[in-house]
């Protein structure tokens, strides 16, 4: 059996914590029992692992999630990237055609698509086992996972079941407007959890409709002739017969402030002293003290990005906040490691100074490269690695400082984790102003 | 005429922008015309310069306000620094002991003391003046300045006309408790607004009750023998005869949130993107954005010692949240400029990296030192300098990356603004780590 992980959107709406590059999915912000904390595709990822299920997971994700899943599930990640956004019909039929045509899994293989973002417990993975049994029964070609409503929600789609065999769909709507919705409750419907099971040969032949591709790197390369349409709208609503499996438990969308902080054990994370606060949830990635005096239903975020404060019930409106905010993010989770942003001055005749703080993980290495507008300075704080410049190899370690001019080749590897404080200085401080080289280490 | 501005005491009230050595008074909060901001001792020193009052003005004030004095005011300010805090009988009293032992101004010179901290308008500086004609009247030894009151309160001394002459004091009574306040405001009291006028000769005489010294720098050196006690229960309290002028203008201690943010014309201050929000003052010192969104009656702070967010009505009992923040200040403003610290981190083996942006002002100098326990890596971005390295000087300016090992002996003056980014890396990273040595610019 294959689970596709489907890896949501950007998104600001956690902003500070998500940024462009930093997505709900990848914040490590819901409690573990040992007390450290996990991202929700972490979570997703363990709670599959703990199932029993014995699925094979491969990511379907856009390129800039690329580093952070990496990053956060390790390099042996089953990981297909978007070559660019589209939408979740492409992505789940790219990831189906990794499975058919790259690791060559044939058409009857079992495929169920999990959104990775969903809030859940163990009997949510029941009932993924549940799906792939109806799968097997060819009883349907699609496979859906009704979710207990507690509102008619505009949200989702809804399915009815059969009156006559409750794992047959009798009607699928997708997103009614509220007053088609309280109707759909009333006939018993469920609404869709975006999770979608199937035989791996239904996808492949989908999608060959629109790329008759031999290989997956001909699938890929043609990604863009794909309808910019969700899985929803383009497989789920036209399928011929639609089973379903019901699930009942906790299952949630945690992509707003105000249901995020409803599942955070703790009212704080980070550094923060709270005195006298009811219903204030504080998250504080800086390494300062953020103090809640007295605060009633609050949300209060501090990363290097940004600092929000916001009443809870207000807080579905943020987006309108931090639309007009269009700064380079100064977090990021990347291939080899992190890096934040500690400082950033421009004086007034466009000179910049850029300060970071980076950690390189082990064995990760910055490519071999070279900068036109700018120098670097680099201060190694911790760890050991080894420098190329110009072609020269020489170990680095605590303590060592390394100038980097204009024009100069360099490249670095990490041996053990490897802290630097690294200095930007010039005109033009942009990610682009860089130009790569091949390297053999 | 002589002025002794009296720089108050340290205070986390205003917390994060007031901390160990940045008190409020030094806070560049309140707007100027030109759209600036300038702090409570800029207003002050402003003020009097507008007011006509051709008076020469001596900060008395605490040792460590000597660097944020110098760089606010300049390096011409006349100042007197106690050689430890006592209180304001002593502060006022080795202020007097200048004026009359170094300056050698006679007794018959009119000094007013006024306190730094108060925000007043025009009228304050009349009644000043008026003040200064009472004490040339020789009708009282001491006078008083009264501050119509508007309500009984127990932070206050409080002052009694004359029927018969208002411009004396019938009688003086310091911080009476509540019922006994309302008491006083039946008999039509005043506030003592913690100004007080004499002629220099009645302050000489009681100080040398304490210290009968010949020299100004005697009286310094024996300085503890004054008692710690106020200029009010020594001085005004004790007095045979107390004259008094009053002021019924704007006057006001904008020592906590609640009063200060009353004051700040624009709601928000530095990088602050306020949504939807009702009655939030909103400070940012920091250079990444602070949204406000939908709230209520809130103070929210950022500077680089910490975050604030606290309900308006509660801000009075701030104190208790902050009392346990016990850390190194991460803004402060010194002789030769100032700093902040934009990142530090310890690692698990006690090895340390701490990463300040520098400031120095032109013609200012770091004094000649070494270390013993870090080095220093400092990466030049704006303006131009010298450095003296084991004595030999050099030029420094943008782009110079300079790498300073343990006990290397290293100088720094700026020529015109210098702004570097520094790295300290070493065990101990503590101020107290500094030999210094005399050099000759």
């Amino acid at each position: 059996m294959q689970i596709i992980l489907l890896s949501g959107g950007p998104g600001k709406r956690l902003w500070p914590l998500s940024n462009g590059t930093r997505t709900k999915q990848f914040l490590k912000l819901l409690p573990k029992t040992d007390g450290s904390h996990e991202s929700m595709v972490q979570r997703m990822v363990r709670q599959i692992g703990e199932s029993g299920l014995e699925a094979e997971i491969t990511l379907a994700a856009a390129a800039s999630h690329h580093d952070a899943i990496i990053s956060q599930l390790g390099r042996e990640t089953q990981l297909v990237t978007e070559p660019e956004r589209r939408h979740t019909f492409p992505a789940i039929a790219l990831a189906c055609a990794y499975l058919s045509k790259e690791k060559h899994l044939p058409d009857d293989e079992i495929v169920v698509v999990l959104p990775c973002d969903t809030f859940t417990e163990t009997g949510y993975f029941e009932a993924v086992k549940r799906m792939a049994q109806v799968v097997e029964t060819d009883a349907a070609e699609l496979v859906l996972m009704g979710i207990k409503p507690t509102e008619p929600s505009t949200k989702f789609g809804y399915l009815v079941p059969d009156p006559a065999d409750s794992s047959i769909v009798k009607s699928f709507t997708e997103k009614p407007d509220s007053e088609r919705a309280a109707e759909l409750l009333r006939m018993g419907a469920f609404w869709n959890g975006g999770a979608f099971g199937f035989r791996l040969g239904y996808m492949r032949r989908i999608a060959e409709r629109y790329i008759p591709a031999e290989s997956f790197a001909e699938f890929r390369a043609r990604y863009t002739e794909l309808p910019r349409i969700s899985f929803d709208y383009e497989v789920a609503e036209k399928a011929r017969r639609l089973g379903a499996v019901y699930f009942d438990g906790q299952w949630k969308d945690l992509g707003t402030w105000e249901t995020l902080s409803n599942e955070l054990d703790h009212s704080t994370i980070g550094y923060v002293i709270d005195n006298g606060t009811s219903e204030t949830t504080a998250i504080n990635e800086l390494n300062i003290p953020l103090v809640c005096h007295g605060t009633q239903h609050l949300i209060v975020a501090a990363s290097p990005d940004g600092i929000l404060v916001a009443d809870k019930t207000k807080a579905d409106s943020l987006k309108e906040s931090v639309v007009t905010i269009n700064r380079r993010p100064m977090f990021e989770e990347r291939r080899w490691g992190s890096y934040k942003v500690i400082d950033n001055i421009e004086f007034p005749d466009g000179y910049c100074a850029l300060t970071k703080q980076l950690t390189l993980n082990p064995g990760a290495a910055i490519s071999y490269q070279r900068h036109t507008f700018r120098e670097e300075v680099w201060t190694f704080i911790d760890g050991t690695g080894e420098i190329v410049l110009d072609g020269e190899r020489r170990s680095v370690g605590r303590g060592d400082v390394v100038n980097i001019p204009k024009m100069q080749m360099h490249a670095l590897r990490a041996l053990t984790p490897l802290t630097f404080i690294e200095v930007q200085k010039g005109t033009n401080l942009i990610e682009e102003d860089i130009e790569r080289f091949p390297f053999e280490w």
